[in-house]
């Protein structure tokens, strides 16, 4: 629409859709008012007494603007942005703020690509951050690396808003070169930080380097200290949500100021969604914790928009776009309506053709041959092993005696499992092999192409042949989860998008990861952790305190590798 | 200074000035912390323990960020920036949003660039806002017009934030397409406003066409209206404050969110600061209005710098700039010292070479031969004449009987004196001329080339020998004040630069103002109202009711010229 027809449609009160009787919520003087919203197009032209032909009577009910995840990895939910946004949006999320990390580590460029394809017509609004560590760490191989220079074209894209989260502390308070340049060519942007109990001289000179939020803070202390600093807080309730609780009353208790507090997810299984809400399941927990509900409002919308430097979002007023939901009450923040940012009612109905991607989008799972040599562990009698924690995602080092063969090669046995890390993206071959203990498969073998953050293919199993399957289970499809077990793959979740994502609609999805569930407890797994999570997370070398990449055994807390 | 050598810095405390032993005011999370702050060079690296070679003992004073003002026209203090900068930043102002309005319809961009050059190194940081309105008014000629064209490359200057103050309400709510262009040109940027009482649908309109900060409000409810539009509020003690307490007590009595509202002097004569103060005199109004005291600073300093998008600036924390103030208190605001954004004590004794300007700034005042026929005023019997209201700028429009001489022409008597506002910038001979009442001038003549918002020569006087003469010193001056009487120039304010400012020294010109007015007063001229001022604004044709333009006689209500 013209400019010029706008601002005679605000100055004529000529709508097209009128949301009659509402309760809305001023972000910025803090007031509930009741009145008409009047919307032209996806322009909000006047919040005051309007009728026009398309009308939605609101009956009283709350008006606020869109909900705002301020940190989410799409790729984490397994479905591809139409599918997520189907899932989220019927919870009051309108705009969110995606780091496409994930991707990022398998296809490079590419998959930022593939993602803003995916996302530029969606009612959902999706802007990005460019993903800032790519690969996460120098001690493994992922699909891709991204430099400044890789990055320099995305800057003039609209909707890459800055840098994403600069996990990479280390190389950044030590001024390492290739992460400065990064940092400088999104000099004046947002750079979102990842800086789990980063505190005093060492937050200073991570603040100066850039970084200017944190979604890590696990207390209320380090929330305050990171505020301090003029850094954004981003308030997480992804899959898991200790200790947020108690975040946001002691915000609440001592008046603190929320206007640089805001909400976000970051990973959260679509299941979770389903059942507690998405960005209004935050905004409901503040409310609990004694935050006033319109400051909660806020955290949800205005002051996301405000901190990622959103323009005509995050507010109902004149000129702003016309993303709006529509709750029963500022306390359980049941929705009953969402308006999309095209100013219409969101149609959960509507289907959204699939781009076309690169090929190395999808082609992305590239092995060589891999035969039971392949996965051979020459092994002495005492062996470290990896040593996981039920309930948690840390592990710990231990030695054990282990099993050989008459070759002195590993033999899975008294609940120790081998475990497989093999470089999936180039055919390298650069296979690492270890000894898992605490996932108690037996007789089978289970497999990943989502292996954070270089999503390598890893598999753990009691015997090479139901781990040989599984890998070839998952380098026909292209990548997912598998359970194998006696010769045979018992079930499977194709992600042939990358080798993280599927377009397969949102349940079906759903149902074939309690399958794999149901599967991999059959063979044993403890019933405690998410198996299928945990073996995703064996070959993240920056958890302590031992991981398995395809380059080898890898101490976390010495950041070396574990010669054997 | 190297963004390593900072990171480094910060991490090993090594900076070059301690501010020890200071009640910090952290405007993120609004607490007042007592602790030292590291400085490195121009950035403060941390707050918390430190010490170095280079201390200052604040001694338990209130360490805030430099206070901000958001909107003001340097060139109405008659002196250049670094005198101005002289006169307030002993008030604890480090950094001010310019609008160099007067000097662009003087001198277009080359005046534009003039201020730009002024400011460069100066310790006061200076920002401009691109004037939007060259010339005001359609009725009048001014020295330059300025077309989105000629804005274009201002875009690329760091310095350039944003679009000036768009007066011109309804070429804008009626979608005129070069107010568009400018307004399309800045999308995305600041856009500052000025739309005294527009309400309802046609603020939404204006908000709508991109406006988005207002100084002009005069009572509470526009505030509040303003407010929820999302417009930033900017709370203006200009040289007149009127109703702005009341404003402030209600802001502190109904608990509005404060976030966006922030401070502004706009024009404020030198002597009312250097009595007053200036941005702490906001802030000294605003706490005994009942504003919390840190509200009143975050008012005072990072709500602007947010609202603007200045980025390390409005707070002390690492990373940001290092300007600041020791205040005595958070009630009077009395400054002890200020930090200047070079990280150095200011020191009110530094003197700043004149920058080379373009000619066009300083040959501004470019007249044709003017004789008493130029002045002659063919009249009839009863004529339509400006009437002052003393202490205010409005004038009314009145039907007055004249004294007439044989050839028909006005002949001042009774205290109507004649008034000529002539055209100075292209010597195009364009005179108009006009009766006014109200200045009481006998024996003599004031003329002026700071004559709002075009500043052509506007004159009056009782005859033509002293009107003629004060006309030619200021030919002869380049612009400024002058007072005739009797065939001599009685006192002279030479405004060389652009006919609106000098580089002489502040106290030189608070002087010769001072004459100026003693001789205006021995003229009889009327002390309720400062003759120089009213004559200043006798030439504006958008302050009810009448005014005297280059082109005629021009009725305000009615937006018409008087034909007579």
């Amino acid at each position: 629409m013209r400019q010029q027809d706008l601002i005679r449609a605000a100055l004529k009160g000529e709508a097209t859709l009128v949301i009659k009787n509402a309760n809305v919520v001023n972000v910025f003087t803090e007031e509930i008012i009741h009145a008409d919203v009047a919307i032209c197009e996806d322009t909000v032209i006047g919040v005051g007494e309007y009728s026009c032909e398309n009308e939605i009577d609101a009956g009283g009910a709350f008006l606020t603007p869109g909900f705002i995840d301020a940190h989410v990895h799409i790729e984490s939910s397994m479905v591809t942005p139409p599918s997520f946004m189907k899932v989220i949006m019927p919870h009051g999320t309108t705009t969110i703020i995606a780091d496409p990390h994930e991707i990022a580590n398998v296809a490079g460029t590419a998959g930022v690509r593939a993602m803003y394809k995916y996302t530029d017509a969606l009612p959902l609004r999706v802007l990005f951050m460019m993903p800032s560590c790519v690969p996460a760490t120098p001690f493994e191989h992922s699909g891709a690396t991204l430099f400044a220079e890789d990055m320099e074209p995305f800057l003039r894209k609209s909707r890459i808003l800055g840098l994403g989260e600069v996990m990479d502390y280390v190389s950044t308070i030590g001024g390492a070169q290739q992460m400065l340049d990064k940092l400088r060519l999104f000099d004046g942007k947002p750079i979102d930080g990842h800086a789990p109990l980063l505190s005093g001289r060492e937050l200073n000179a991570y603040r100066i380097a850039g970084p200017s939020t944190d979604h890590e803070c696990s207390n209320f202390e380090e929330v305050k200290e990171k505020l301090r600093t003029g850094m954004r807080v981003l308030i997480r309730i992804g899959s898991a949500a200790k200790g947020i609780d108690e975040i946001l009353r002691r915000v609440a208790e001592e008046n603190l100021p929320t206007e640089n507090i805001m909400f976000c997810t970051d990973d959260k299984h679509i299941e979770t969604i389903n059942r507690e809400g998405h960005i209004n399941c935050n905004a409901r927990l503040a409310v609990a914790c004694g935050i006033p509900p319109v400051k909660a409002v806020k955290m949800a919308s205005y002051n996301a928009a405000r901190a990622y430097g959103l323009k005509g979002v995050g507010a109902i007023a004149p000129g702003y776009k016309a993303d709006m939901v529509l709750f029963e009450d500022l306390k359980e923040f049941k929705v009953k309506k969402v308006i999309t940012r095209f100013g219409r009612v969101y149609d959960p109905n509507e289907e959204f053709p699939k781009p076309i991607l690169a090929p190395e989008v999808y082609d992305s799972v590239n092995l060589p041959l891999i035969t039971a040599d392949s996965l051979r562990l020459a092994a002495k009698e005492t062996m470290p092993v990896i040593e996981m924690v039920p309930e948690q995602l840390i592990t710990k080092r231990a030695e054990r005696k282990v099993k050989l063969d008459e070759g002195g090669a590993f033999i899975p046995a008294d609940g120790l499992l081998k475990l497989a890390v093999i470089e999936r993206h180039h055919a390298t071959g650069n296979i690492g092999l270890g000894i898992v203990d605490g996932l108690n498969i037996k007789n089978g073998a289970i497999a990943s192409t989502v292996a954070h953050d270089s999503h390598n293919l890893v598999v753990a199993g009691d015997n090479d042949r139901d781990m040989l399957l599984a890998i070839e289970a998952l380098r026909e499809s292209g990548g997912g989860f598998a359970v194998a077990s006696g010769g045979i793959v018992l079930v499977r979740l194709p992600l042939p998008i990358a080798g993280l994502m599927t377009d397969a609609p949102v349940e079906e999805v759903l149902q074939q990861q309690r399958a794999l569930l149901d599967a991999a407890k059959s063979l044993g797994a403890d019933e405690r952790t998410d198996p299928l999570i945990a073996l995703s997370f064996l070959a993240l070398p920056v958890i302590p305190e031992i991981r398995l990449t395809d380059e080898g055994l890898f101490d976390v807390t010495k950041m070396e590798f574990i010669p054997y």
